[in-house]
Formats: C-alpha cells, sequence, structure tokens
C-alpha cells in the first residue's frame, strides 16, 4: 500500500556515499558482481577502487568496464591496501570476493590498514585464521561483515524475529537443505566457473560443503537461534569425477540437544538454488524458500496455514518491515536482499566512523563469529566424513 | 477429455463381486474403514462378513452398522476364518487392519483356512514371522497383498515405470520424508485413537518408524526399484511423553551404494500427511507428494521443470493410465487409491481362482515380500538407534 | 488427527441401503459411472435397476457389467418406471445421467411413479419444463436433488459457511471461470463422447455455457449466497468448428448490485478442469479451485494469506466437518465429493420415508429450484449474446 | 550454473555512466525510488540532477538526500531543462515521474530542450498530447521510453518471444488481470499517498484504469504481440467513496477479433499486486504472474505442464537470457525488471549519441507509440462505461 511505504529514519546516512574497493570480481567471477550489484543497489556506496584480478590484463579491463579511476585499479591487493589506506579519499571498506584460501591473507592486509571488511563466506579455511580475525578485530574495533547473503531477506528477518518472540513454542526440530545441479555436468564443465572450488588446497577439504553447506549453516543457526552443537557426515561424489565431495548428509544437533538435519548436494538433477529451511517447534512450523524469498509459511499445530509475505500489515515484525522497499506483492529478491547487506554494513560502518552508538538489534548482519561459526561447521563435516560418519563437536571454540 | 476416457478390457471381472471379511475395523477404527470405502468405491467386492472388534458388543453393533448378517459377524477371528472357510459362499478374501501384533496369528489362521489375504501395513513384528508368512503362501500358493496405499495412486505408478524406462539416467540419490503432528497433543490424547502404537509388545519396539517408516521405506523402493540395503537410525522424543521414538532421521543406502535419507516425525507442527519422495538420477529427480498425489514433478536436468497430472495425453504411461477412472483435472485421491489396490486384488484373486495367468506388470499391489522387507527395515532401524546410529544392514534375509 | 477423525451420529441410516435405479450410464458414458461411483463410496445405496441405454444390446451388457438383476436391466425408462413403482423392493430413487433433452420427461415419469429423482445438471432446456417439475414436486413432496457436485467439497461448504457468518464482510465483487480444452481437438474428436453437446436440439441453443457454465454460475451463487440477477454475454467459437459455443464471457451482476464475472471455455489449451471461484468482501477473498479441492484460501484485508485445508481443528466449521472421512492430509476429492452428495440424498430420502424432520441446515444439496436458476441463466446467456451482449435478466421466475 | 553466467558484448557501454535527471520523486515518492533503484542497478546510469518536488523545501531536502550538487537540485523543471541542456556535462536524459497531468508539459519541455525522455505510464492524458508528442519525436528523433516496467522481466520477454515464434499455435483468447487491495482503506487513506489519481483533471477520468489498467493492457499487447482494438468496459466504486472507478470488467477484441478479457480492481481483499497474463492458442497457453516474475507456466494442449524459470540452459530464447544476470534460482525480481529497463534506454541513447544502429530486435523497451496505445485505451474504456458498456474502438490512431 502507498500510504504504508515510508522508510523510518532509523538509517541515517553519512552525508555521502561510502566509498567502496573490491578485490576480486574481475571478468569471470560471478559473486563479484553480486556484491557490487547490492552495493549500487543500496545507494550506499560508490565502488572507487579494486584489485579485481591478479592477472594485470584482467585487473586493468575489468577496472575500466567497472569505470575505475585506473589510478585505483591495482594488480596487488597488498598494494591496495597500502595505496587505500594512504589517500584521504581511501576507501571506507574492502569487499572480498576471491576465491576461499586467499580471504585471510586478504582480509588481515586490510584490517592491518585500518580498513572495515566486508567478506565473502566462508570465512576462512582454517580454525587458527579465524581466530587470528577475530583476535584482530577485538585489538581494531574494525566492521567485519560477513555475506551470508541469504540472512538479509526481509522474509528471513521475520522468520528469526518470529522465533525470537516464541511464536513457535520450544523448537523441536531443524531441517535445511541446499540443491543445486552443476555437478552434473561433464568433469570438465562441471565447475568450470570456480576450478579452486574442487582443489583441496585451495578450499581446505571441502567443496559442497564450504560452498553451500556454510549458507545452510548459518541459515539454520540465524533463524532458530540455536547452534549448531555436533554433525554427523557423509560426503558423496554423485557427480563428475572429481577431488572432493559434491554432497553431503548431515544429521545434527543443536542447543539443548535439538535434532535436526542439513542435506546439500550440487549434484540434484533439475535443482537450481534449492535452499529450504524448516524451524519447527512445538506450536508451529516456519518454512523458507530462498527461491521463493517473498514468502515465509507458518504452519501452527492443527490450524490452517499461513503464508507471510514480505510488506506492511497485520503480523509484520519490525526486523522485516525495516528492509521494505517496495509494497507487498512487488517482488524484491536476491539483488534486494544484497542490497540490504550493504545498508547494513554501510550503518554499521558510519556508526563506528562517527563513534555513535546504533540501537540494539537494529542490525542483523552475519558477524565474524558467525563466520567463524561456519569454518568449524566445515572442519567437523570433514572430520566425521573422515572417521565415518562419527558425532563430532561443531562449535567454534574461539 | 471425454474420448479418452475409456477403460481397457485388461481387467475382466469375475462375473460377480468378490466376498470380503474385515477383521478389525469396528467403531472407533480409522484404517478399516478406510480399507472397506477403497472395496466399495473399485465396485469389485460386497463385505459380508467380519470380526469387527473382540469386544462382543462392539463387533456386534459395529456389524449391523456394516450391514452384515449378523450370522457373519463374528467376535472372534479363528471362529470367523473356520467357519467362513467352509461355506460355499464363504469369504473370497479377508482384509485384517488389526493392530501389528495380531496380523501374524490372523493372517496365519486365515491362510490355513485356504482364504487369501489382505493385510494392512506394517506386515507382523518379527522376522519369523514374515519368514513364517513366505513359507506358508510358499506352500499354499495364496495371494497375500499389503496395503501400502500410497502404491496404488496413477502417478505413483506413472513416477515407477518412468524410473524403470531410464528416464532419470542412473539413480544417484533417494530422499522420502513422512511428517505428522499428531505426536505433540498432550500425552492423552496424542495416541489416544491407536494407544497400542506406543506399546512395545505390541508393535515391536517401534512406533513411528512402524507406523509411517514403512509407507517411506516402501514407497522409496517401489519407486526407485532399489532396495535400501543399509540404514543409520536416530530415534528421538519430541512430543507428548511417550516410550517409544516419534521421530526418526536416518541416512541410507540403497542398491549399488545409492545413497539417501529418510526423515519421519509425528512430531512436526503443522504437518498433516506430509510424505514426500524424490528420486534424483544423473539427467533428472522425480518429485511426489502424498497430499497432492494428481501430481509428479519432473525436473530434468538444466531444462524447464515438468508438471505430470493424471489422465490421457502426452507422456502418461501404461501404468498410470490404467488408474484413470476420471479424465485430468477431476481429482481422484486417496479413496481412489485404495480403490486402486482393491481392483488389483481382486484381479490377482479372480485370476487364481480362475486358474488364469495374468500379462506380465499387469499388477504392482504390494506383495508379502514388500511387507516383510518393512519389518526388516524397523528392525534395521531399531538396532541402529539402540547402537548409537551404527550402519545396520536392513535387507529382508528369507 | 486420528482422535477427532469421528463421524457424528447426525446422520441416522436406514438399516439398510437405499435402492438406486440409474438412467443411463451405459457402456461409454462417463457421468453415470461418476454417479455410481459416489453412490457406493457413500455406502447408502445399492445399485439395483437401470435403463442404461437406449440401445437394447448395449443396456443388456451394461447392466450385466453392473451386476443387475436382468430382470430390473431395462431397455426402456418408461417400462422402468412403471415396474420399480410396482415392485415391494422397487428403487427408491433414480439417478437420471441421459442427454439433457431427456431430463424432463424421464424425471417427470418417476415422479408420476411417486420415486425420488437424483438429476444431473443442467435441470432441463426451458424453463416450462423446469416449472412443471416444481409443481409437480410441490404436489408431490418427493425428493429432487440435482447433481452440481462441486457443492458437495468440505472446502466449498467451509467457503459458504464463512461467507454467512460475515468472515468477507461485505461481498463486493465475485470472479468465477472455467476452462477446458477438449473443443481443441479435431472437429470429428472434439465431442466425439458426448455428441448430443452441440445439438442444439438436444441442449436447448447452449452448448459450454450449460455443460461447464451452470456449474461456475451454481457455484458462485452457492458460496456467496446471492442470486445472479442480470448477465452480459459474448459467445464465441475458437476450437473445432461446432454449430454451437465453445466459450463463453459474461460480466454479471448479483443481488444487490455486486459485480462479478463468469468466464467460461473448453477450447483453452492445456486446461484440464480449471473451475475457479473468487468471492471477494470488504474484509477478505475466498478462492477455491476445484482441481485441488483440499485447499480453500482465505486472504483477509492486508494481513497474511490464509490456506485452510479440509479436516478437524482451529477454524474448520460445521458445514465442513460433517464431510470429513479422513483426517487432514489424508487427500479426499471428486469421489469423495459424490459419496457426500449421494449422502445427503440418502438422508433426505430417509427422512421423507420416516416422516422425519431433520435440522434446519443440516443439508445443503442443490435442489430443484437450484437446478432451475441453472437453466434461466442458460436462457439469458443465449438471449444475450443473441442480442449483442445486451443486460438480461437471469432470474429464474417460478 | 557458473559457466553459462556471461554477458555477450551485445551491449557495448558508453565509457562513463550516463548522467540522468529526475523530475518528481521527492519525499513521499514511491515510483521516482523505483526508477532511481533501476537506473542504480543497471549500473548504467548516474542521478545527477533532479526537479524532485514542486514545493522548494521538500525538492531541497530531497536533492540533498539523494545526493544531488545543490547546483543542481532545482525547483522548476522548466528551470531544469534550460539549465542542463546549456551544461556541458548536461543530464544525457530525464525520467518523468510526477502526476499524470503533468507528464506532457514536462516531456514537451525536455524534448524541445533536445533530451531523451523517459516517461512513465500511462504516457499522458489526452489523445491530442501523445499525438504531439509523436510527432515531436520524429523531428526530433529524440528517445522516448515509457516504463511499462514488467515488460522487462526476462520470462514476459521469453513468453512474447515464444508466441512469436509460433510455440502457442493461433492465439485464440487473452486474459488478464490485474488485482490490489487499497481502495478498501478507509476514503482518508485509500489513496493518501497519490491523492490526484482521483482527481478527474488530473487523470483525465479514470483512476484504476490509468493507473493499473495500463499496465494490464500493455502487458496482454506486448506478449501477444496484437492489438487490442474493441473493448467494452463497466466500471465500480467498490472500496473507498472517492470521485472516480476503483474496479473496471472489461470484454475485448484483438487483432483478428481474437476475443479477451481485461479485469481490473484496486477493492479486491487480499490481492497485493496481482497482475496475471494469460494467452492462449490453439496448441498452448502462457501464463504468467507478476507476484512470482521468475516463472513462466506453459501449458501446451494434452500434455504435462511445463514451467520455465529464468537462466540459461533447455528451452531458454534470447530475448530472456539477455536479461539473465543472475543464474536460475537466484531470484530476480522487480528492481531487476527496472534495471532491465534502464539498461535497454541507455543501450538506445548511447547508440542514438554516437549514431550507431543496433541490430533489430535487439531492444524492446515500451515506445512512445505503446504508451499512446495506453491513451487510448483508458479514453475508450471511459467512453465505453459512460455508454453502459457499448463496444468502442480503442486503437490509438495517430
Amino acid at each position: 500500500m502507498t500510504e504504508t511505504f515510508k522508510r523510518g529514519a532509523a538509517f541515517p546516512a553519512a552525508g555521502r556515499k561510502l566509498r567502496l574497493g573490491v578485490v576480486g570480481g574481475g571478468a569471470g567471477s560471478f559473486i563479484g558482481q553480486v556484491h557490487a550489484r547490492g552495493a549500487r543497489l543500496s545507494d550506499r556506496w560508490q565502488i572507487v577502487a579494486g584489485a579485481l584480478s591478479s592477472r594485470p590484463d584482467v585487473a586493468r579491463a575489468s577496472g575500466q568496464a567497472w569505470g575505475l579511476d585506473p589510478a585505483r585499479s591495482y594488480i596487488d591487493w597488498h598494494e591496495m591496501a597500502r595505496a587505500e589506506a594512504a589517500r584521504p579519499d581511501g576507501i571506507d571498506a574492502v569487499a572480498i570476493t576471491v576465491p576461499n584460501h586467499l580471504h585471510f591473507p586478504v582480509a588481515m592486509a586490510f584490517m592491518d590498514a585500518g580498513i572495515d571488511v566486508i567478506c565473502d563466506k566462508p570465512l576462512v579455511n582454517a580454525l587458527d585464521e579465524a581466530r587470528a580475525l577475530i583476535e584482530k578485530q577485538r585489538q581494531t574495533g574494525l566492521i567485519f561483515g560477513v555475506t551470508y547473503s541469504f540472512a538479509a531477506h526481509a522474509m528471513v528477518r521475520q522468520a528469526r524475529q518470529m522465533v525470537r518472540e516464541g511464536v513457535l513454542g520450544r523448537i523441536t526440530q531443524i531441517h535445511v537443505e541446499y540443491f543445486q545441479e552443476m555437478a552434473l555436468l561433464p568433469a570438465d564443465a562441471a565447475w568450470s566457473g570456480t576450478p579452486w572450488r574442487q582443489d583441496p588446497a585451495k578450499v581446505g577439504g571441502a567443496a559442497t560443503t564450504a560452498d553451500i553447506g556454510t549458507h545452510a549453516h548459518h541459515l539454520a543457526e540465524f533463524v532458530s537461534g540455536l547452534r549448531m552443537t555436533e554433525l554427523r557426515a557423509d560426503f558423496h561424489r554423485l557427480g563428475a569425477d572429481q577431488p572432493l565431495e559434491d554432497t553431503a548428509f548431515m544429521t545434527c544437533r543443536f542447543d539443548g540437544g535439538v535434532p535436526g538435519t542439513l542435506l546439500i548436494s550440487q549434484a540434484m538433477a533439475g535443482a537450481s538454488c534449492g535452499l529450504r529451511l524448516r524451524v519447527s517447534g512445538t506450536e508451529g512450523t516456519l518454512d523458507w524458500d530462498q527461491e521463493n524469498p517473498e514468502y515465509l509459511h507458518h504452519r501452527p499445530f492443527n490450524a490452517p496455514h499461513i503464508r507471510i509475505s514480505r510488506g506492511h500489515g497485520a503480523g509484520m515484525l519490525s526486523d522485516a518491515t525495516r528492509f521494505v522497499h517496495m509494497p507487498r506483492g512487488h517482488p524484491e529478491a536476491l539483488s534486494d536482499a544484497w542490497a540490504n547487506l550493504y545498508e547494513e554494513f554501510a550503518i554499521a560502518i558510519e556508526a563506528r566512523r562517527d563513534g555513535r552508538d546504533l540501537p540494539e538489534g537494529l542490525l542483523a548482519f552475519p558477524s565474524l563469529e558467525e563466520g567463524a561459526a561456519g569454518v568449524a561447521f566445515i572442519q567437523a563435516a570433514i572430520r566425521s566424513d573422515a572417521e565415518g560418519g562419527t558425532w563430532v563437536r561443531c562449535i567454534f571454540d574461539a
């Protein structure tokens, strides 16, 4: 409805757009473009610098395509961190969109340079790296956000708040699944866009678990408010012949012993991006599917089912309405979720720069700790599979 | 379409309705009524005798309500087997709808009396009982059908034939789930309709696994054509405080090592009768949901999704069209599936009586062996859970 | 849920099954079979007599296939009416499933013989015929039901009661559509099952309007509780070349001037049996689709959508729960709706025979007057189309 | 799939972002923000100037919020046209997002200044105004795009191309509906966001027909490739008491006499933004719903239904894949559609500036003529309703 379509004054802008630098994202990169679309749509950022590729010609061409000042289109991200930190109009934050094994050194370099970090998932490949980043953040007070992008859909925030407000009663079981199909392509095509995903040295021993498993793991924890404490994993290779798993089935326990399952496969024919979460409690179940992100299905016990859709009106909670840019029925989707995330990053970074405190609970972008939890999850799954499916603790110990 | 709405001559009738006797099904019984509805709708049967309850007054009142000749409304099923076998117009078959622990003695009594058997699932509580029934069938040549009713939906038959014809390529993974909510009722209400389901002596050590788990297990095997060979199970009690599990999460392996999962719960708030099967292969995935039985979703690799609906026309296979009673869009559902099953039982029984052979593949009603496989599944799940989730072989060894 | 799965004592049975005779329904007939399935599934009726075809050999063969006593398998329905009326075990009611132009004489013959009538729709071809039947019913007090079968789905009854209880506020608009595709078949196949539907002499000047239009018209009135008072119609021939319309688009007015639309076509490619009703009021909209009859969609103003499904539990109204044979999620469908209708007929007929009064509102099977309203609707549509789409009054004037 | 996720070189960029000026869109405006989001997300535009409001303080504050150079934040759009035309870095195009009655003078002013125009719909309020704009465009050769935004969804383009390639056979009927609910708010709230929509002087005599009816009309023509030639309309006021209609039901004829319907209401409780188009032909039907824009439903005659979803792979046509920014299952929605539109505008404007010809059929953004067709549609509907629902020709005569 038109009259309900008003953003509050909750998000004061900086008076200028923040300056974003991007590492990775050059020609051929998918995820770098997705970050950029989110940043642009949020209207909080301008992309002013980048080390878009490690190959000089690609970096240069990509920088030109992105409209970067050639002086700020870097080949080397060390250089970029140094140079940007030195400029009066240097970047306010860096977005890290490189392969997994580079997340750690790049993040460290920019934190060392005093620059806030927005990092793709999974955070890093090793627990020690995660610990080092957390320690660094403690020392510096820098903002560090991890782009578990699905957590920024309005209906995911609605689900999270409904759980927190007790709508489901006591949580009894949690099921999350994430199915894609690309691993069924011929071996030379299946991972052609991101060949490093099947390189153990670059992904730390797990492919699909690191790629989409972390999304599933994060979403389950984010919405339920419970940590996954233990898991049991079986890895499978069902598609093209590759070194690492393309499929994993896990049973798990969450805080308080709540049981659940996490099923992931990139070799499920006909699946596109099938991330679905069900959080079930004594009084109802919530069901959300990434491919239809505007709808949250609430199924109370022994009662009609309810389909909540993004918008204002009866039943909409504050965490969700904060992200309503268009009225109900004017669908928002993944670009909008990324914009939501980049908006939250901007608010946090502006507040830090201004020394302002923000209201408790205003922001919920995934934190460094949430990134670290994903690393613990991957490591536990690898170990459980290797041990034949034993129960392995998967909480991140700082 | 009207003109396509013709049944072939594939199912010659007996020239008379077959005579059915029912054991169980008296006042308060749900499943006995469901059998009766299927038998009536099939138009192949008349219900002429029953031992509808072990309580004389209930048996009598129920017999009257069902319109039985008082002389054929028995209190005792031993007596019923004897008396009906002795009558020239005795029953052609018995439908067994009593609690699980009675399936075995009742089935044996009627087989001893030379009467064909239609038995609810799970078949029996112990592997030895299953073996004894199989041995008895070998000796007698009697027909023995098990009412895994979901296997008689036209779209399930379509799915099965599509798999057999190779539409999915090589099967790579199988997922089946079955969710209900009644265990979330207060303890005194949760299983009030069938209290024996939580009595270990009557259900052989598993509640939900025996009740709905066997349906899920059978459907997965029936459609995929693969046997579940091993499983790993965790049992949970998430609803009302009861002796036995109301929830179980299993990972499994099918013939050839195909991995899968089987998730069941009767404590999933908002779930009604959520039995969903996904069979996935290198070239496509089939997805079927019991609550919307007219639709079979076929998702080929990297191509548009296809929704097949019951009826005639392009893409419909013979096993499915055999069960088309009404044209596409005139929905059939569970009563019709039960009628399909009772039609198949009638055809088999008539053929046995007449000494006729039926064309290979004409009938696919669940057999005694399929019932026995369910018993092996239950026993394996109980053992795996007891051992902390070890892999346990779950094939029935005759 | 098992425990909620109890039928009340609202429907006392006769102590015997009622005896049904069928006119029409012989080999090749679709609708006769559908009546028979409903009667059987209801468990209130046995089919004991029939004039299944006007062709002696077909009548005889069909009678045998239906298991009729040859003495009660008639060639001529006049003879059947006379003979059955004379038998002490004569039929309790006749089901009329012949082409439209025969409804009137057959119904009259059986009413003359003092036999209750169950008649397919449309009732008759002319308003005078409808008036004569009503007059006859006044004189005789016979039961006369019309098989607008969709009105017997539990969720349609739920919708009707919700409207009556004011859940939607004041009704503001009504839209009903009914789309099928068979008219797109080649000319010699399109109406091959029911060629008389395109014979003006047998259908009274309208094909699709009489066939499916009457269903749409009845459903709209039945659920909304409002009479369609005026309509404006355009007829079209979009499929195979035939004498009569296969498509009609109407705008209409209901009691109180409530506007609406009624769109029907049997030349809509890809449509199976797409009857959909939307009744909208100041506080909400109800939406029901015949192909998914277990779900009633309730969309309140500016609030989450609600999907009500057949069963017991929160929000279920008495008119719907009366028709719950299986718990929620165990889908019922068209056979069950027909059984509901035949159950209601049985209750009414038993009560008439016993001289009992039934509670107000217990039964809602479509009446002779509702059948007559359909005739008025057809006639008005024919006239409006002929006059170039003028507004024509379409209320039946007795 | 990652590897298929490559944009071709079909759209050479300008080497710089184009400069956009916006008229309207100040605080309180919904549609101005939507334009701005599309422009930003397309990455082809920077918003550098605006006359965001006719109220000086609002214009100033909005300009600041949008980050405009104060010197280019105008109060008066005449002044803006003059000043921007005079600047060497003046705007490349103006986006007109003011109330309907101002579209004409604003568009004329900017065309007079030699600036390309992007104008919201409906184009103008009078046919003469439309003719004058067309004449002006003929003289100047300026680009003029109309933001029928739904036409820029990938799946709408897919539908359009499927029709053009004959997938549906001969088109037989077209149905389009657009339902919203805001008119059911109390009178003082129903149109509070855009009160001018109920001011006859500002909208030319129709409210809902001009607002959402034009979208429905355009979408039907755009996808079917047929012009609506005649219509018959009834206007209704079902919601808050207001001068103009909030509901209209129309029957219509398209080129070649193809019949159809167009149903619109802003007083349909529970409807959000329910724009649905069905184009049906002898061989199949296409069905698209704005609220779920990623899916195009294709229902061939007597065959399984097909759900096409945005992405690459089997069955995807060139007009759709041109707009794939994220792989299938990573949902795009309304912001992305607006970005598609702004991308097309940019390509056209760059080509005009460079004097380049573009390949035939590369672009399909709605043209000035398509805008004019919407004006003719509105005028015809107003006249038909006034005359009691007569058939009125609705083709725009240039």
